[in-house]
């Protein structure tokens, strides 16, 4: 436990004391992780990848979609996530030389995991897990390992691990990049800032303690934090939770939205950010109850909404939009009578195969 | 209008009618389409691209999905989807020689996809447009495009381009590695043998009359048509409709199934249907209520389902189990007292920049 645990004084329970270790964490990849990402990040570098292919499931595969962004964006290279049943039930043998497979897992024990890294290492790929576990089957077949320093996770739902899988992933492509990372310097207390409003988003879960569902949409980078709060939301509220990139919302499932299906919005400042506005606009203009977390002027545009600190560069604020999310599942569970550390049919490492 | 029209009578309107003319379009493919998709194959192969991006969005997305499962499989390449806003919002600038990019659009009219394909095509990529619209502004665009024939699709909610596209991408796949396509050659007949029996799936909408929610799963080749039955119930019916694959399923969204949300699931014959079994047995053991679009033996251990043609080989069957599906979102809408050709929101170009 971290001294900031005590600092937001959780009520109890396994998830709330793993969101308060957050900033604990973050500060411990920036500090003794970073050293071995650069590490890894070189020896790859060196060999110059062309293509990038991601492997995950779960809060992981939204981990893995957040360095994709970052990989087409800073990094200019193409990059792909794996169908992974492609490799484990259809026997795909494709050519990956060339190919940087990164798999993110939290446990590094799902066998499908270890059977398409081994694939893809016997396929020609550099492949490189991203693990909180360097003692897995995954960190062993993988060529490079890269661990995430969170420590034990033990609730269900995925909280610290999906932080610590950001930062570390930013870190990566920073490094692959030739990049310092100094951008992240300042994750650490920001997210301490955050969390200590935890009050704000108590508040803001009474408005969706008996919503039947909910719309959760954002763009560009904000599109994996949508998809990972609507996870969270299902998993430990039951409430069925949508996330669309907003320009698949505009392509049909908008008809699903109206004045009793809120929205929340995740609202990069920059340029993802920019590219929702039109979204937002028709949301607006259907009535849609609408939540947004971004920055305050776009905050007081909604029906509600959490203010997030201004001045963030915009690749790495991911890193700290989900932790409102994180809180505001927490938040309806609580709001709902139910127990957040004891989803139903959650089990911690997933045995497909 | 084709002869397959009238033989299954629809009751009226521009979804129902579209719907039925699904052989007739399939047949106009087989024979007129497919060699011109047989020369921009063979022009393709010869340039030997070494990675395949996908470029699309809704309905055209899940077809895009499909491909990618037959590049993978089929051909041996690793393919990716394109998250369009690292180039269209962030200027992203990845080196693309030696990428196929291939983009997906019934109309051909999005100004993102159109932005997003000159901007590959200048970065080195071999750009390939499969549209329905063969004097669009993608095709114009493109070094190279095939014409899905499906004539004008006038009804909102895309049903004979999702087909045709699904088609028109296997003929190109099966030309990439030089087959002759023959797996598709019974294709139209089956989809006649299908759509003759709306009355059964008219039994079926009765189920789901009241549901406040569905979660739709299937794994490997069945898995587009899962996100495509869902964004197509969704957008006539407004039902939130949440498609996981099986193995995403276990991973969390699991704890919303219970026996008051209604399960759907594809289970493909052949490889992806066996890997779909250790989820269809947690879904039994939760009494969830499960109905199957598969083979006999696999409806019959479900709560209600859809019995498919059995012998069809396993890459070309997402072509067929989405009419079925489709049907249901119809049946559902109708039997809800709404309106298919008239659905909120829906606009048929999607004007996403």
């Amino acid at each position: 436990m971290s001294a900031s645990t005590e600092a937001v004084t959780p009520r109890g329970g396994i998830m709330s004391a793993e969101m308060a270790e957050q900033p604990a964490v973050l500060r411990r990849i920036l500090t003794e992780g970073a050293p071995r990402i650069r590490e890894v990040a070189a020896a790859i570098a060196a060999r110059n990848p062309r293509f990038v292919l991601l492997t995950a499931r779960g809060t992981s595969d939204n981990a893995a979609l957040y360095a994709k962004y970052l990989v087409e964006v800073l990094l200019g290279k193409p990059a792909g996530l794996t169908s992974m049943s492609t490799t484990t039930a259809y026997g795909a043998e494709p050519d990956l030389s060339d190919c940087l497979v990164v798999t993110v897992s939290q446990s590094g024990g799902s066998p499908d995991l270890v059977a398409s890294t081994e694939a893809a290492r016997k396929a020609g790929a550099i492949t490189l897990s991203v693990t909180n576990n360097a003692d897995s089957a995954l960190a062993a077949v993988s060529e490079f390992h890269i661990d995430v320093l969170a420590g034990p996770e033990k609730a269900l739902p995925a909280t610290k691990t999906y932080t610590a899988e950001l930062l570390a992933l930013y870190l990566l492509v920073e490094g692959l990049r030739g990049g310092g990372g100094a951008d992240a310097a300042g994750l650490p207390e920001y997210a301490e800032g955050i969390l200590a409003r935890q009050s704000e988003v108590a508040a803001l879960a009474q408005r969706y303690r008996f919503a039947q569902r909910l719309v959760i949409t954002s763009r560009g980078y904000g599109y994996p934090t949508a998809r990972e709060a609507a996870l969270k939301i299902m998993e430990t509220s039951y409430i069925p939770a949508h996330p669309f990139s907003g320009a698949d919302l505009l392509h049909g499932p908008l008809a699903m939205v109206d004045n009793v299906s809120p929205v929340i919005a995740v609202v990069p400042d920059g340029r993802g950010g920019e590219a929702l506005q039109p979204v937002l606009e028709r949301l607006r203009g259907r009535g849609a109850d609408l939540m947004v977390v971004g920055q305050a002027d776009q905050v007081a545009q909604a029906s509600a909404g959490f203010a997030m600190p201004a001045g963030v560069p915009e690749e790495v604020q991911p890193i700290l939009e989900i932790l409102p999310l994180q809180l505001l599942a927490y938040e309806i569970t609580m709001a709902r009578g139910l127990d957040p550390d004891a989803p139903r049919a959650l089990a911690k490492v997933t045995e497909t195969h």
